[in-house]
């Protein structure tokens, strides 16, 4: 199946380049970014002998005389002008931006005014492990935010066990490729290397996402108290959540028992590590009791799992393939 | 004064020396580890033409003849046994070891059967902020473990305002000098770098030792739910403290009010981050609120406010100095 | 293909099973370390849920039972007398070991006694790009060190045009996997983090084996001056060669024409880095003049082109298949 | 003695600010940026608590009120005209920037055309160990590059032993601070973080000054094919030399010998490293000989001994204190 990346210059877009070159069923016909002035290696020098695919400026109509799929890698706002015209000309589309991961009011609130809102209802959050089903059916699916990913992958098991009323914390741990390509003060090498930072507590747009994920799949309002820091790491992450049980309950079996036909969660006895799945699609989750404190610990690779290879599995799921078709597993280790 | 620091092959140990030697009041007259067979450069490489002081083999009498202080950098267990010979001597100590800290109760639960019962109930928890006239009369001063430090001076201001009955949970990240010099796997530079992941979660001797001191001083019963963290970093420590408040309280005004007149703590209108303190004895911390959810974010530098700076502040209050003479405010940044 | 890793317990021994376990064309039917008392996941927690293979106790009658060719990941001395046994069974052996690397005299003198004498002779060096015809025919193929692949590749192309009885210099800068699994004073993070430093200078046995392979395919002498330095980076190498040139000739055009044809070598136009080889079998090289003195400077990923990848390439090769099935081309960037 | 520092924003700015608020006799009393917006604290954040010293918008006629002497922290360019204006008021100057290191004619070439030919020629280059009796006499020094001071004290004691017409290569690798608090491709963490790679190779403006200091103080013109590195450090600086000698002399003792009184010099017995230094104004220095290549291994803080310590210095000897007055020589280890 002939498929098209739009947003081949950043972190992500290399990622999808990555995994579709070496995937079994998809086979990459059109990249683009928002200039076409580059050629791939220029974009990305650790291309260079490895695939020469010409890098187009980003055209709807172009995609749709090649490709019946294409990923969106485009910051927010730019990608829902795409998706719009690609799915009206019948593309298949998995959208790695926030366009339409929420429900219309809470997007409006926390981004800025929707321009797509026909398609805005009938899109589907990527979350495989909550939303096959829909997603075998969609021709649109909104690929997870990565601190989403993690937090919801460990939180939703024990939403039912958590006490109503009782605030839910996540410290979140991000390497620094989640802050994307942009020179900015606070990714300059010096003042990241040897740090360790929080950056907008309660404040981050993610939390929104998390809250109403939780709303929508379990009929519950928490409230979701959300705190990233970045570490002086490139890529991977770390998801510390906090809540308070209502009964003192086995807590790994019920882990345990949510994840046991999900390949792509792993069920850890000890304390997960961003090492171990840096590289990969895998979630690893862990979970810990103490009376009726409840702590779960998950990590990913924020630019996999939280982004390009969960693209890639909501593409197989779309298609018919099965889940694990090309996606990575085995990690960058050591 | 002339003092002696035994203990002097460790981190803790060099950190001592380093701000002893340009101490204003201070005079290092004698210098110790288990051993006795190394010169100090051979222990420490970098005071190669700053210091040629004779390292001893670590004896109580011969500490008496020529200093009136003490620190000890002695692992726990270790440290009672020289403190208490010191102290019969007629030596001032403050032991950096977890030896005097705690009750003797919680002692014995949580590390071993104590071998100094007299002194352990003299002994006074050298956390300057809240124990300083008790440091002014005292022999024997405990200094508090790095995440304690770091965790009860962003905790304790905001105690009478958390709702009671509510778990209060500390998600602590650590540099690696935290781990000391030891080998060990977890501390292989491969399988930290580019890493972070938790330890000991629920399970570190330093949770009943802040559950202990905010019991002492609040007179209040709390459940401390720790999870302590490794990050890739030297040298630093950043804490994050999550409750629930009984109102919706002005949480900055609560803070400013109680350090007002503690130096060595900096409020900060934005996110702490490791590298502002790291080299220095300041401990910065920042509050936010998101309805009763309450987040207080500090950091230090763990070998220095975490351990060895500190315990020159709380000989300077034992000695009748000011807090600050001679203790670091000047950060290694950039 | 069935083949067997022997020394799966390091790095190497990972990078194979990571390597093998997609090759379209071998099938790992037997995977062993010294004791066989753990299982994959145990030494390898990132192989969770990736492969359930059995770990062995090493023993050469049982590989010969299931497989045709073993990969030897051991130690020095170790692996010769497996290789011996195996050799003897007519299975074809890739030693990434220093056991078959040199010749038997300039062995025994930076090594120690050798114990197959018999082998030695037949062996072949690994090196692709200039042993490809031997390799072919051979049953024990001896893979070149890290240090040695990212020298040799960078400089032998220059040789003929070095003025000779003029020193070579290399500055060698390795991440610290090249030092192993085994807990040092040196790979302890606090150590190495935020440092740098030379080890080993003009005296590491790297040098005698760049200076016999330079010797044995151009029958030309020169002292080579070998100075490996350790950066504070997991893995990756990055190759500094200074030299003195007869003539003021085409360096580019040099190393272009001889290089044509070698898709495991891109030749750069901008200094090369660490970063874009890292998770790849490439090296890449970059060359500079500035009158007769000579700069090159090549990278290779010293776990894989540097060991892992490299000895899989030779087994193609033996093997009669593509050099590059296989054969890791994407990096890891970012 | 009142002093000025101008150029307070960066790196080397802040570096001079912590010196000199400890400095025994040097009293700081206007800072100085291009602006004078932003108050200390703002533009760095690690000062709060520490000074709260005015930051005015640099004017010559003002400092000349208040101060004797001036270090300049500019780019080169805006640094000759604030220096001829302050020069012409009499005020002593230090100067970090490149414009008045060279000979009017190399600087040309290498830079711009000089705005301030008067008084390029009575400048004195300040490299202590080598220019000791002219900085006591001079009223204008040229602080060296980072570069060139690690390389010229290395180098330098073994000049009138290597075989002239020789190349001498110097392969030297930075903290990336050394290249400023300026947002660019090379210096965001995620490009530079687990790599490594050489910039500007033969290319250099450090490269002719070094050429130009050797030719001036031993009369001797050697060809310096010189490549800088980058390395995941913040601070630190470690450079290797390698070089033909004549003969094969006694290195340590030619090295011992020349540095014999000079306590900012340290000679090591084993390779250095950048983590002995960096907090110091110490060059650590290791020598190796291989018949006659010779291999000159030495190590500094690149914002210390390569700019900010060495002024002070300086600025110590043209103000005919003690060299060492106030110099920090405690590393930050661990």
């Amino acid at each position: 199946m002939n498929v098209a990346i739009i947003g081949a210059s950043g972190y992500t877009g290399l990622e999808l380049i990555k995994i579709l070159l070496t995937h079994p069923k998809f086979n990459i016909v059109y990249i683009a970014n928002s200039t076409g002035e580059e050629n791939v290696q220029e974009l990305h020098p650790c291309l260079d002998g490895v695939t020469n695919i010409e890098v187009s400026k980003a055209n709807a109509k172009d995609v749709s005389k090649v490709a019946s799929l294409a990923f969106l890698a485009l910051p927010h706002k730019t990608s829902m002008s795409f998706a719009k015209e690609l799915l009206d000309l019948g593309i298949k589309v998995v959208d790695l931006s926030a366009d339409y991961r929420l429900e219309l009011e809470t997007y409006e609130k926390h981004y800025c005014e929707h321009e797509d809102k026909d398609h805005i209802e009938e899109s589907v959050y990527g979350l495989p492990e909550y939303f096959k089903e829909d997603i075998k059916k969609s021709n649109l699916v909104a690929n997870p935010g990565c601190y989403p990913t993690a937090s919801l992958l460990a939180l939703l098991p024990f939403i039912d066990y958590i006490q109503e009323g009782t605030p839910i914390f996540i410290d979140a741990k991000s390497g620094v490729s989640g802050a994307g390509k942009k020179l900015s003060e606070l990714t300059h090498f010096v003042n990241l290397n040897e740090n360790c930072l929080a950056y907008n507590p309660f404040n981050h747009r993610h939390m929104p996402e998390i809250e109403e994920k939780i709303r929508v799949l379990k009929d519950k309002k928490f409230q979701i108290n959300f705190v990233p820091h970045l570490i002086p790491v490139s890529r991977g992450m770390l998801v510390s959540v906090f809540a308070t049980l209502k009964d003192e309950v086995d807590v790994e079996k019920i882990l345990e028992n949510r994840y046991l036909d999900n390949e792509f969660v792993r069920i850890r006895k000890t304390p997960v590590d961003v090492k171990s799945v840096a590289g990969t699609n895998y979630c690893d989750i862990f979970v810990a009791r103490n009376g009726k404190a409840l702590f779960i610990n998950s990590s990913i690779d924020n630019l996999l799992r939280g982004a390009s290879s969960q693209a890639v599995v909501n593409a197989n799921i779309m298609c018919g393939f099965e889940e694990y078709e090309g996606i990575p597993k085995i990690a960058y280790v050591p």
